[in-house]
């Protein structure tokens, strides 16, 4: 059985890999005229997927599943519409492949080209969320990668559907049907296999939940591009616009709680925080947020009957998620850049400040993906940049850092024209 | 015992942390100031590293190391002052951090800068060569990383002596300290905590042989840039100028067999077969390289009374690292490519030819990190790239492919700048 498990998914990897060199020099033309067919096939196939959607939501109330969950697997006609509009604006994005980066001479003639190009096969490691196995695949097959899609049990059946719908798309276009494939099962032993393959399968996305992605990044030999999410900061500076700092902070913590790029914790420079600290508390507490206040701001809070609770310590390296917010008060920039450095995640942090210096220096010292001033974390995020698609905001240094579109999803390669220089 | 370990690799780790967020923000002087002080130090302690490097010597002699390895390990005044005139080199470096690689506004107004910043903490694995101290920590220095150095045992003592002047050299000019540090242990367990401290440190580079890259590749959860050799092939078309072809083969082959852009095979397209092998076999064995022939080639040489040895199946993906070169007769353009995208590892290709189409279609269609048309696999290296200097050549498609340069070591930061804009 493990033997056959490991037979199967190698299989897999080889077939992906073979497509993979077909996909890496198929125009664009032919890789969006998949795209669209596959646009098409969805809302024609709804029958078909509501069916098996059906059957991943029967298998769900059965187990109980919290009703979030449940309404997150829950597929509709207008929840497939939605999905196959986003292919059709995939692809109608620019092609990344082939842009020349940089070209340069050298002195004994030889010239230099740096060329964008396909990482090759990627693997994506997912839970439960239908959209996935096609937003991602139709990302990896825009950017020329082959796909080998690994999603969640409780989804099966409605990934299994889509992925027909996929090698459909894939074969009536003539494209290689092995450009995208779901792993058949979800045996965590044949994830297993799947990780160890580095000499077929390139890079490896995991999206989903913190143990997920620790699981993968400590059992995979492939690269790993983690996607954590966030423990944000907004700083307001002793020389801010207070109604700014209230509108940022109000949109960072409240606008999508659930998500990396909210803000989890306040900073708040002493030499304002007396007057900026209740009108922000009750900005804060009429959205429902709940404060963890730090001794010098509980104390400040407490003198004008704000809301608050005492923060623990481990609510200042919290990721919340949810209308909560930690809250400290900082003697100076320094500091507060420093407690960030130390306590945030590296993701989105904002500095509200009148004070171009003081900006300036927080977005030089503070060492997270994307440093904003007088503007809300939230902007961390494809669409926001203006990629036009997003597989993730990638939470690691190496590769891509923060927002990864298309362009992301590409490696490069030098091309050399000589005639006939060799070295000296 | 363990535990020590565990806090003393720990410790390290979070001192190079600290180091590294004040070394990213340190101006180009301050830290060409550091470099050069070092380059100043190795000369004038040029007494005690040469007998710290004797102590090394005296232990691999009594280990009885074949003298090819202990030449590698020995210091030499002139190899020291080699050493002092790469450090010195690299001061004069543009210094990478800083640049913009990219600017937009958004529609709203805000505007977002991509820009180089540091990595963060490199931890470099090497084996026995007392260079790559200096090499890497210089590199990193200049690049605004900490480095976090552990080299083989064999030459722990001149390791030890050069960390100590680089230790000097940071605090003489007022850098961190802990900006470069050595693990003061050759333990394997060290190596083993070291690489998961993921919050700490945030890439690995190992340098050596596959079998230290594997293991570091298997078991650490940080990132791992790997640099493992290459079976580099060369492909004469049927178009080739057989004198270019000769030229660039030999130097492919025969300037320095033992690296990992040197060619091990050779592919001939079957037209021009019979002509281009005996002339290249005639010029190839002048100077002293073995043939490993396939049936098709084998017959042609022996017809022409050329020495060749048949190859066997292992010889098409082997890397020779040596003067032996497979041979392979290929029908086409097209199994030239699928040839090379099956048995080579992906780093350097060549292919001579006097015709375009066919050149460019090989340098598309292979999948490698450098392909040449009409020019040396041996130009696939930081200082013939002109990078002015190199910490090796990837052989990952992440991050960095081919030649590793200060770019290289380099990740990106999004600075976002607005006035008040909130996501709506």
């Amino acid at each position: 059985m493990s033997t056959d498990l490991v037979q199967l998914v190698t299989a897999i990897a080889q077939r992906a890999r073979a497509a993979s060199l077909v996909l890496a020099t198929t125009p664009t033309a032919r890789k969006d005229a998949a795209l669209l067919k596959l646009a098409e096939l969805i809302p024609a196939s709804a029958d078909a997927l509501l069916a098996a959607n059906a059957r991943d939501l029967e298998a769900a109330r059965a187990n109980n599943l919290p009703s979030h969950q449940i309404d997150r697997l829950t597929l509709t006609p207008a929840r497939l519409d939605q999905l196959a509009e986003s292919v059709r604006q995939v692809a109608v994005l620019p092609d990344p492949v082939g842009t020349t980066l940089e070209e340069w001479t050298r002195p004994n003639g030889i010239h230099i080209r740096k060329r964008r190009v396909p990482i090759g096969v990627i693997g994506i490691i997912y839970e439960a969320r239908p959209n996935v196995t096609i937003d991602c695949a139709i990302l990896c097959l825009k950017s020329g990668n082959a796909a080998i899609l690994r999603g969640g049990k409780e989804i099966f059946h409605t990934n299994t559907a889509f992925a027909a719908l996929l090698t459909q798309a894939l074969a009536e276009t003539g494209l290689p049907a092995d450009a995208v494939q779901l792993i058949p099962t979800t045996d965590r032993a044949a994830l297993n296999t799947l990780l160890k393959l580095d000499t077929l399968i390139h890079c490896i996305i995991p999206r989903g939940g913190e143990s997920l992605i620790r699981f993968v990044a400590e059992n995979s030999t492939i690269p790993v591009i983690k996607h954590y999410t966030g423990v944000c900061f907004v700083y307001v500076d002793k020389d801010a616009d207070l109604a700014m700092a209230e509108s940022i902070l109000i949109n960072a913590k409240t606008q999508r709680p659930g998500v990396c790029n909210t803000a989890e914790q306040l900073l708040v420079h002493a030499d304002v925080a007396e007057t900026a600290l209740p009108q922000l508390a009750a900005a804060l507490t009429a959205k429902g947020v709940q404060l963890r206040a730090d001794n010098d701001s509980a104390s400040i809070l407490a003198r004008v009957g704000a809301a608050h609770t005492p923060a623990t310590p481990a609510d200042f390296t919290a990721e919340f998620l949810d209308l909560i917010l930690a809250v400290r008060i900082v003697p100076d920039l320094e500091t507060a850049i420093a407690t960030i450095n130390r306590d945030s995640s590296g993701h989105t942090e904002a500095i509200v400040t009148r004070d171009e210096t003081a900006a300036r220096r927080f977005q030089d010292a503070v060492d997270s993906a994307v440093v904003t001033w007088n503007a809300s974390t939230r902007f961390n995020d494809g669409f926001e940049f203006g990629f036009g698609a997003e597989i993730g905001i990638s939470t690691d240094r190496l590769h891509a850092r923060g927002p990864m579109g298309l362009n992301e999803l590409c490696t490069y390669k030098y091309v050399i024209d000589g005639t006939g220089q060799v070295r000296g």
